[in-house]
């Protein structure tokens, strides 16, 4: 199995429902560093996973849907604790979007799967893998 | 697949049993950065996977019983080469039982699995992964 | 020169004003890890520049009182453009004033300068240096 | 299951064919910061995967062989896309080879897999993984 | 004393003339993971030390110049060692050229000075520090 | 002012004495991943600080009279505290009489100062910087 994986990141502010969050229940922010991971059995005819300029600049696109903003006033998290690990099947999920749409390439259509970590700090990340 | 991880370190003096070991055969040292990785299939009501301030929590009590002690004299280790695999199958244990008996909270029950990464240095890892 | 430094983050949100801030104009937030340096030309009686463990003790209760808060709406930052570099500022000025007040031992009255560094992502972090 | 893991790093020059490279086309180079994981389901009766400082020597005399050189003008890569995911596979292969040939140790034979990931920025990394 | 550092990567191809270099002697390459730190004794009106996305966009644009490139065949470097060293300086010379033109904002006349380091691996890196 | 720096590691046993230390009085180990800085105001004639690979393989030879000892029955140690600053100091003292004995090469007598950090986690780390 083939790996690769892109880094970028996104700055956010929000709070997290729940006597379990403690002080997290109050409104604050994170910078979550972010890695996509592309997985495929096989390599293309160009000899890789996924081109690493094309998949760095769809993260890109895709975390400034989502960064610079106060997740708690989003329509689409309305309801939903955007705990570390939510946000990983967000980025995941939309990826996984970009990919079958075609924005990836057309290799992407290869893709096996699709894992994505959120380093909250030098501490603490959370992740979510799934099929393509 | 969803995981969390929480890092923290501890540091020990132990000596190692064997020519494999050459030199670190002898009385040393090691700080050891360690990651605990929690998995499950689906997060829980609040959205997670696991609470990550008490899994902070638990990974330092737990270190807290290793560390500044000299590995060689402890009960636990008598006969044992505590090398760094042997460590994070020793640290990945002491969780899982912490979660079984509560520790980590009731969501802990439904933990897929746990693992525990140990790295001795900016060149050499460990980790050892196990069902829950 | 001796030097010690110890490692923490904290997780706020904030805004920034100024049409050059562009995106960070809108609530947003950040998770800053804070790398605190301590400098001091002869070591003490220990032979340390100051306690490790004393030193994160005071940055952890230091950050606290920062994190998991809207610094919008701190009244310590009112009119204020709490960015990197400022924040970096603010958290030397209270270790500094810590280490007057004997938070951080006696020997902390020998401490030549203070610098903190805050990372806001894995490309960019800003830092305040400043004299005891 | 257990995993040892060892880190070293190749320098080299090297072109990609194919419109999909972009500038990459040109004559260019990179640092390949080397990570080779080697997992193994016991530990062996000195308790370990793999001795530690064997693992770094093999890998560090296998790098040697590809660092320091322009890969457009080496026969093995005659004809080959010589991206970061395939040199991750001739980094895999090329210890799988080594393990079978007895250089890792009589317990190499007991490997179950073997993991190799080139980190060729700060951003972007590519891996391969194979049974043995 | 105020600093700010924006990270970002260039990939080339160059050899190294002079016994010294041993085996860097051939034509290879290197990935430099760049960091520029602006420094500047007080805050300006906006309370930054200068503005961190237009800095890195022109950090970025500055090493456009010189990546996927073959230094060894580039006008600039005809008869110059480009080791680690000599490029930090070229980076921050070129750094400081686009302050003084104005390409990173009024504020950066007051700059106190230029740092910059080039990271060539895990294990080694250079730096060059100039005043502005 | 140009700098070059190199990084290795080293794993001892110690204890430390005194009521400051708490547990660390306990004997216990460490890993010290150590940075090694060269700094000089101008390039030599090959354009460099100081060789890379030569000051690698002088930082290693340093560090192996260290490593895989037991600190507190080493004679040079004998009535000493081996904190983090003073091993620093150590390791920058030792290196400098080796430039001085022409053990770095001719254009060691050109450096400026030598700088030493050793990090011993992942949140603490100490220096030492003195002339040459």
């Amino acid at each position: 199995m083939f790996a690769v994986t892109v880094r970028d990141h996104m700055m956010i502010a929000h709070s997290l429902r729940g006597e379990t969050f403690g002080p997290a229940q109050r409104l604050h922010g994170a910078t979550y560093v972010v890695d996509a991971t592309f997985r495929r059995v096989a390599l293309d005819a160009d000899n890789i996973v996924i081109d690493i300029g094309r998949a760095s600049d769809q993260l890109h696109a895709l975390l400034a849907e989502l960064s610079y903003r106060n997740l708690d006033e989003e329509d689409a998290f309305e309801g939903v604790n955007t705990s570390t690990e939510a946000l990983a099947q967000v980025v995941a999920d939309r990826l996984a979007e970009r990919a079958r749409a075609g924005a990836l390439g057309e290799g992407a259509h290869e893709l096996h799967s699709i894992a994505v970590t959120l380093r909250e700090s030098h501490v603490a990340s959370a992740s979510y893998e799934r099929p393509l």
